[in-house]
């Protein structure tokens, strides 16, 4: 390529390569087609083909949640729109998504006609106006400062950890651009002084000569890049922890100190004591939503805690604004890390040893199995259902990154972003639980797994439809019934070459343990498992928090 | 079911009964679960379960093409979102679909907390705002007045054959309800008379006494439901009639004066030259789109022409408001139809015979042995891509159905849709051809036509991707490669019985016509036919309108 011929597509494409960008998840249009050449030429970046853009959505979320950013690419109205749920999701899960659409050129945008993709009705901002409902910021690139419109929505991405849009008309893409003259200026903003002098001064006269606090973590820490500082404060002060079911990733769930997972009354009986009747309580980056909180059942005392949120910290419910959660940190680290460091390693929390048996599978087994094969460093997602709520009961092993999506809850979400993790940390085993209610709603990119060629294990849960719907409502009713599908059957129509996967039908828990004993023997292979269970089978977990929904809906209809 | 339990869920099925809907597509979620029970329960209409809701969507669409009305019914947020692309596509095609949201109560709405499938930020209407991009009417059914607000939205999508939207919250749908005291009154609005005196004057004179007009006819005769009237006047004046692409399920194909399918310069010459001098033109229902126009080449005369449209009128250039198209045709055939009257049944036009050969199937071979098989009544659904324009260049067998969707031209839609067009019209035998690429994006519902048990043929060629794109931009490149897919052995990891789904995989031209012959001697069977043909491999059709589109876009970039 020669200097004249520099456009705002390359320009783009040495931002995204700049903030660490080597995957694009997409599926193309002809809209995006010529977008696309600068794409397959490049070097750094790699086009993934997808079979459908929720999917590509979806994988581009995965992984964004490893990287920093993501980038899906679709087309105009017909791919944009079938993509938007993963763009909503990424917003309401604090995803730094960048959604990059190639849209018809300015001049068939002005001439206002009836154009594939359009409505028909000569206005090409519909799906603009829509995106900017589920976005932090968007542009339809225009021909003059195309470079600062990217630059301005690839920095609020990024910044805000909230997903992006940018859709670039084709003879935009095309026209000359200036290179980047210095990196984009994304500096983390700085914490308000005199408002962080205040805030040491009451979390000192609330923490210092106290009892030892408690902490309780959750999602908001991964969001703004704090888990070094939160682990340099639980290190340096020897403090005890909890977290919330959305933010187990951002602790050491195998360190002796972990206490356990907090889900208000959901919560197993002696985490729920320990936090809510702790001395001194300090939250980091806790979002309460209903399903990690067993419905808003949370009792955290006031007047004893300490909250740290992204840009605000509260003392005994005093509010200080301006504080940036790493610099929140950073004081506690201060007020509290004298003389208490730890020494040695993180213990491992002794599992409970399951006895596989040769009876049929139940949910209560299935999850101590699968648990008792994670390995410390795996890249586990779990879909919002009977996996994630399985998997919630347990505890992973160190360095484990756990990933679900509880708040959006869009099921069929992870074997999508499975994909997108595994591209973004090759160096963890992927590992993906599933129901096949969930499954079948992002089924075709088991294909697209197989055609990537990444390995790991992917176990589907198969109770015949919606058991995660059944415990809430319905049990026997035919809706939450679905198609039978024969899964392991699946991988070899989606292509599977019999040296790369394996797929086995499993029963029983002896069988679910030595499928996965066998696929821990072979790291470069791809072992699907579908795991047989009762449809009206339910992980003792989701049985409480439906009991919690119940209850609050209850509570609610009464006041 | 008591009296004093007559719910809002209760009044909305009696309305969507009044209106002929038997059946409703969908995926369940926790906020419809409520209202599913009431579908469950009622007789009259079937619930029918889908993998996703862009199929749920898809589906609901195609049922509407037959109906009049479907509906499609999803979960608050993540499912709405997931469908919006197929709601956007009814919008684009005129399609009346009612898109039917369950969301969380009124309530949880107003307590405003971070809600599992909200964005977490307290506003919960978000996907209404989108919604209203792609929706001629929409409401969050309120507590008070739901009955209202119902009927004003369900007036509206079948008064302007457009989509609509209903979401209803868990409480509404359970709240007391009275019952509809009088069917909806959705009545055609009435032509202005003045208008339409001014008009038949007008076309009187610009028409009696001069040559015989050719009549013109597109896809917005089917929106307005004057098929009958435009045949009343084809017939009663033995008038020759050429089509749009779009249009051509409103036409008989089989007719001897029918003259072809107007795609601008992408016509069979002909076909163009009929069009393009006749002496006097009569357009019905006609919008010309980018891909059904050669990219806008048409060359019409204005001065000798009458255009009805849905509801206007031109003669000559002069625009006569309020006229509703059935009026207008009445006019005409007043005009027109005085003693020219045809007798005899349609003719049939005579066949080019193909000669199967066992060379390997080219595209030109495909779609003449596809043609060859259709039969009377057959209802044919083909994918917007080489599927569309390969049978575009054939005509179809008295009382076909030929639906595509070439202005939104979503590929994967007709997948789905050719599922609710056949439980929309059992009577008729579906026939669906599509390409590897367009299938892809929609697969999982293969597995929803097994499970429905709907025979026919669904007949996919694989030529390893997106070949309409191959011909527009990127022949080599390896972004239109896909992942590759044991299509032949997808049927039976969906779940087919072998008793009642047939599953081939064709080579050649003589495999094919075997294939559906042995389909046509087994009714009620579902034939699945894989098609291998070369990826570079364009049908003519396909190659005139890339041809059309390349000389356009130079033509834009010239001005």
């Amino acid at each position: 390529m020669t200097a004249e011929r520099y456009t705002v597509s390359d320009y783009l494409l040495d931002r995204l390569a700049e903030l660490g960008v080597d995957r694009i998840f997409g599926v193309p249009g002809d809209f995006t087609l010529a977008l696309l050449d600068h794409v397959d030429d490049d070097t750094r970046v790699e086009w993934v083909g997808m079979a459908n853009e929720l999917g590509a959505g979806y994988a581009a979320d995965g992984y964004a949640r490893l990287r920093g950013l993501g980038v899906v690419c679709t087309t105009f109205g017909v791919g944009e729109l079938s993509a938007i749920n993963a763009v909503a999701g990424a917003c309401a899960e604090h995803v730094p998504l960048l959604h990059l659409v190639g849209s018809p050129s300015t001049l068939v945008q002005s001439a206002g006609r009836a154009t594939h993709h359009s409505l028909g009705d000569g206005d090409f901002a519909h799906t603009l106006r829509m995106t900017a409902e589920v976005t932090v910021a968007q542009s339809m690139v225009p021909l003059v400062g195309a470079e600062a419109e990217i630059d301005r929505v690839l920095t609020a991405i990024v910044q805000s950890s909230q997903p992006g849009y940018l859709s670039l008309p084709t003879d935009v893409g095309e026209a000359p651009a200036s290179r980047p003259s210095s990196p984009l200026a994304i500096d983390p903003p700085d914490s308000d002084a005199a408002s962080l002098s205040a805030f040491e001064a009451a979390a000192r006269a609330l923490l210092a000569d106290a009892p030892r606090p408690l902490v309780l973590a959750d999602i908001l820490v991964d969001r703004c890049h704090t888990e070094s500082q939160l682990h340099e404060l639980l290190g340096s002060a020897d403090l005890d922890f909890a977290c919330l079911l959305w933010g187990r990733r951002v602790i050491d769930e195998s360190d002796e100190r972990f206490l356990g997972t907090y889900i208000g009354a959901a919560s197993e009986p002696a985490v729920q004591r320990a936090v809510e009747s702790a001395a001194r309580l300090i939250t980091v980056g806790v979002h309460f939503t209903d399903l990690t909180s067993g419905f808003f059942t949370q009792h955290l005392d006031d007047a004893h805690r300490v909250d740290l949120l992204p840009h605000t910290a509260t003392v005994a419910g005093q509010t200080f604004p301006g504080i940036e959660m790493r610099d929140g940190l950073a004081v506690l680290t201060r007020i509290l890390g004298a003389g208490h460091r730890r020494h040695g390693g993180p213990g491992v929390a002794p599992a409970v040893e399951p006895v596989p048996t040769h009876d049929p599978l139940t949910q209560a087994d299935l999850w101590h199995v699968v648990t008792d094969a994670l390995r410390p460093g795996d890249l586990v997602f779990a879909d919002q259902g009977t996996a994630f709520y399985g998997l919630g009961a347990h505890r992973m092993p160190h360095d484990v990154l756990f990933i679900g999506q509880p708040l959006w809850a869009s099921i069929g979400y992870t074997l999508p972003a499975v994909l997108g993790g595994a591209l973004a940390a090759p160096e963890r085993r992927p590992v993906l639980v599933i129901g096949d209610g969930a499954a079948q709603l992002s089924i075709a990119e088991l294909g697209s797994i197989i055609r990537m060629r990444v390995p790991g294990i992917i176990l589907v849960v198969n109770n015949d439809g919606y058991t995660v719907e059944r415990a809430i409502h319905g049990p026997g009713r035919r809706y939450n019934d679905i198609a039978r599908w024969r899964w392991a059957d699946l991988p070899w129509a989606f292509g599977a070459s019999p040296d790369a996967v394996r797929s086995v039908r499993v029963e029983t828990a002896a069988e679910l343990s030595g499928a996965l004993a066998a696929a821990e023997g072979e790291p470069g292979i791809l072992t699907f498992i579908e795991a047989v269970v009762d449809p009206l089978d339910v992980p003792p977990l989701l049985t409480k928090v439906a009991e919690a929904a119940a209850a609050a809906n209850a509570r609610m209809a009464a006041d």
